[in-house]
């Protein structure tokens, strides 16, 4: 068929989008798409079409329909020194953003850290999890799909592995109640990847289990309990993907100097702000801003942009400590892959490799360089914040008010 | 400086990756920090460096330390009819992600919506916020300043508004009270403007005039009850961004034709799943799945990919009535722009245009359409949740159990 | 009838408990219905028969089918010295409770706060509440309900106050939508009652005149945004009933003397518990105990016991300024009457007039006074905390570890 | 010393409100207290006095400075059936409140779950927990001291464990962390005692054992992870106290019966109120009044009152199922006790009497009555909102709008 034929289908519905595939290479359908695209609404896209990734590879597992791809600035910023267990040494961080200031605000607080000695960061847990939710007919029959659960678990961790080569069940908790309603919380260590689509199909196995030996009824593979790409308490106090904390050091002068500010006063505006300011407002991120630095880092790699939404929770602490500053991060729910999704596109792949994270192997080494990053951005912005309130209070003694 | 000493120097730590333009053009400097990225690290960036959009420009509002841009596969799903105030008519939808299938999905939803006769969309609210944190020396202090603001909301409402062609102070409200501490939050109407920056602005010239007539000392800017990039009940409860509601009624043969299942089966799902186990797991998102579109349309049109974040919240019913589907999704917190920042990119501005919505006087027709495309995407996911209980139902008829 | 008949007669089924009056008096009813249960249940009632209100009072108000009254021990803390707008002076607090070393506990703040020159003590709101949900045909339809609302305030404010000599409807905001729900939240003032009856029949009254003009559906008079005896963010930024803030400042030398420890070492752990604690928690109450004091207030004072729960919602802060400490306590949820409701019962009447509070033109006063009570026995139990964390901070320093 | 003298002593500030027993006997002191308060705030306490509990048992473990006690009225509710693991059969059920109509309300839903063959009830977690906070010198040494818990927990255990004789220590999970801060949930089982101070108690022992051992910090006892007396997430999710659930299916007759409605108006009710209301007013109460019952058992039995808070999470669910209602109740965090406590006021003994579940191995059962009895006043009162829509719905269809 020839390219205004299958336009022609197009505009009269007789093709649909996903088809054009059908009728021409994978290359030349992006092409047809986009060229649909642009008469239907009278446009010309132009950068859209300007993509070195390879399409067809992407179509396989990543995107439908494409047209093309967007582009988004990469900035560099580092080196930030991190003294993780995996990660050691300094490091430079890809940060994909259009929000102006946020590169150079890492940048500042890299350099902070780098001074001072450099982050210690820790992975705390790691897993990733899915929570299908069962109706059962009484909760009598609830308890005892629950006692199930909990006397067949290795037969249960049996059939979800089956589906799988890295995906490890290493506990169902907790197993929720609402009447007639369960949430059993299958938890998983996934390796390198980041894992959903793994512990969903070795779920769902493990439910065909469930389901016909107990006659319980599979309401929904994912019953909200997992907590997928919605901010939770749950995942706050239990953790999901990578839990990090990142902390370091730093001598007053060197916040005095870089930071132009001093420790007790970024203790005041941590207290000020994310703790009592988000208190009152029913905040689950008593945090400044870990969003940016989390979803600037996740567009580099390739991770999926609905998980800076878990991403965004967490809680800093600042406090001076004999006149030096201490300060903290915490992300108890950063999901994170150096394998599979996003991270193979072409552009995802090279920020790792800046990091020295990409592929198998690597994921612990690119979780701590995250918690570090994310340490480097909170900590000038706080910075920044303090100073603003410290110039304003030196004023203030200046003229007595 | 020619280029081997100029990455020498940044080797030695002499000069710093964002003083490169001082010694060439923008070009070659975006071209030479890439170049010693790819020496110090090993790495080959040749996707990164092959971008077309202008750097000059973007250095200037959207990047620091560029090394060229990324690229994200974008798909197209559609034609969806909405049914607004601002968009009238079928819409095709950007949507940039590495999650494959999603595209898929929301199209399928577009199929279902615009056989049922569009999705009818509103926006319920339309804001953009900051809230300061300010110290008084007591609570009766606090009370007195509280009362200030009221007094003076017209003078702080000129003192704002004078730096702002497009930003209006609506009010200021909540004025929250922390012990000594007071967050009055200012509320404005920022165009077509995301607003952030904006508000920021704005509030930073109210405050001097607070601070000098009060004496009450601004400890930051932001006193994290604005609530920026962070998930907040605040957010839910009051709104930010803009706030959205979308709704369609889908007889139940295109229910059964086009998602296979049925009204009933995604009530039940939607009762066990966004309602009941949301609210088991202290959630903030009563839905399945609202990040994943908002993060694909954020990225395709050059939103703040943090602000995906608050885009997660929000509340999903569905319920059978007479036989067929009601299916709504309500969004309080989603903060869009279509001219500044993000949207100025290349990319984005191209995909502003596929929907119209390109430039000023554009952002009510963009929130129409971005409701409409969650409701979409929303929709059949829990049409495919649904229809795996529906099949589940029928085999434990079927067999019965 | 006969006494023995009756009981034969509510062992048979064909009296029920409440229908006992019908055939005795009211004295003698509650007499036979303990009686009847007494046999029933083969136990000897003799201290519930130990009363001395007067139950047919009760009756017309507090309780239906009584047997007799429980009895709860009543402590006294105090004197504590209170400045406040309205309470000034010194006050002892009478405290109903069943909790070894709360009375104690509450004293010593009290001793302490005293000492410190007294608690200052503000209502920064005061107001009760009650939010009905509407459905309406459409999103559409809700937002001319919403605009309607607005629009008629004055009409809806009249209709309103026509059913109560106290209540003030000062606001209706704000108006939540949920798909096609509405829930407008009626703000009144109710003077010296808790006012939940009263603004129940007066937004029941507004309703009446909403439904008949706009055709909207009254789905139910509370839809849970009010929102009453649950815990609820949009309280703690919203406020209900007072809304208080408690302050004082205590010298380095009473800190040590009183609580045996130091300023520093309770905004340590003001900072570890009552911030980093609860946000990793999940928790509305950023405080250690406030429920402690609350709950015996309000018992004492015959307060409703459920509204215990919205009395735990709050803030604490503890900073050492300049060497002394500075403590307060914000409570946005208070709900409080001096008259009406169970504050009629003869012994907190009597609770009542120790504090000076019986009766009309009192309820501000008794706030404030409530106020400094929650102060005083946060100080206190913060202080015991702090006392620990010091003396082994002191042993540890000891032992060199 | 004589009266008067005692009493002069006391206007003095030379005697204390609590030193009185020094002087005199304790019945006396009750007296002379009261006396002094009396004259010092010029009030009669006559109803205070009228007292015939054991003052001198009270005094030493539920109260300091007693002047007397408080009455309260208690009405009766019942019989309901109860078909539970522990309580079997029909029940009476003690409410002690000030809020008219609360035991009438109960009382219908007895009658309506009675007439339906009993409410069936289940506990699902039974614990009580202590979470300290430890402060440790980095997040090395955090996780350092994570991992010690985990491989010492039977040493932990012996420790606890040596302190009490009914509490034991089931695990110690989560272990949060915030940066250097590190929060050890404790979780016993504590027989038929509340058991907050057991727990207390024996998870300091195990403090002692573990900070001798790693040189950790312990900050405070309680860390507000426990959580205790605040509405948390944490026990929301992981539960508290008892966990209990309970349900029943009521024909439609009975519904219309006795509740004058249907189950679909009650089904509406539900999720436009305790689900969608709720969800966007940022609550954790998914239900319409736990609170009231659960704070009128908790009085009339001796519980702590402060823990109304925690026993107001939680989540009703309500569907129509081929016709009927199907109705629940599920509460996460329930603390109860039929020892120790305020359980030991004769009129708490009396109470717990009426319901068999007075002293030990009783706790059991009476929680399984107190999920049955919250269950019947949750069912009252969403079947009379459901009453008013009803009417409402029918006026609506009548006059056509």
């Amino acid at each position: 068929m020839i390219k205004e034929e299958i336009i022609k289908g197009l505009k009269e519905g007789k093709i649909k989008l996903h088809e054009i595939e059908k009728y021409t290479s994978i290359e030349e359908a992006v092409e047809l798409r986009r060229l649909f695209i642009e008469r239907i609404t009278g446009t010309k896209l132009k950068h859209i079409s300007n993509y070195s990734i390879n399409m067809e590879e992407a179509q396989k597992r990543n995107i439908e329909n494409p047209i093309g791809t967007i582009q988004i600035p990469l900035g560099i910023a580092g080196p930030i020194k991190i003294r993780g267990e995996h990660a050691k040494g300094k490091f430079y961080i890809p940060l994909a953003t259009s929000e102006g200031a946020l590169v150079a605000s890492v940048n500042r607080g890299c350099s902070a850290i780098t001074k001072a000695g450099g982050a210690t960061v820790r992975i705390t847990e790691d897993k990733m999890t899915r929570a299908p939710v069962i109706r059962t007919e009484s909760i009598q029959e609830a308890l005892k799909v629950r006692e199930w659960i909990q006397e067949n678990f290795e037969r249960l961790k049996e059939a979800a592995e089956s589906t799988t080569r890295h995906g490890k069940l290493i506990k169902i908790d907790p197993i929720l109640i609402v009447g007639p309603y369960l949430y059993p919380r299958f938890v998983f260590t996934t390796g390198d990847s980041m894992g959903m689509n793994m512990v969903t199909i070795a779920t769902e196995e493990a439910m065909k289990l469930l389901t016909k030996e107990t006659g319980a009824h599979l309401i929904a593979l994912s019953g909200n309990a997992c907590v997928d790409k919605k901010p939770a308490a749950l995942n706050l106090i239990e953790g999901r993907g990578k839990s990090l904390t990142a902390e370091v050091k730093i001598p007053a002068k060197i916040v005095e100097r870089i930071l132009k500010t001093t420790p007790k006063a970024i203790q005041e505006v941590n207290l000020a702000k994310n703790f009592a300011g988000s208190a009152i407002s029913g905040s689950m991120g008593f945090n400044a801003h870990y969003a940016n630095i989390i979803g600037a880092i996740f567009l580099a790699t390739g991770q999926d942009e609905a998980h800076i939404t878990e991403g965004s929770l967490g809680i800093t602490t600042a406090e001076e400590i004999n006149g030096d500053l201490y300060f903290s991060v915490t992300l108890p729910d950063v999901p994170l892959a150096t394998v599979g999704g996003g991270t193979r596109l072409e552009t995802a792949t090279e920020c790792l490799e800046i990091m020295g994270v990409r592929g198998s192997g690597k994921v612990h080494k690119f979780a701590e360089i995250v918690a570090g990053a994310v340490l480097a951005g909170e900590l000038s912005l706080m910075g920044a914040l303090a100073a603003g309130h410290l110039a304003r209070a030196h004023m203030r003694l200046g003229r007595g008010s």
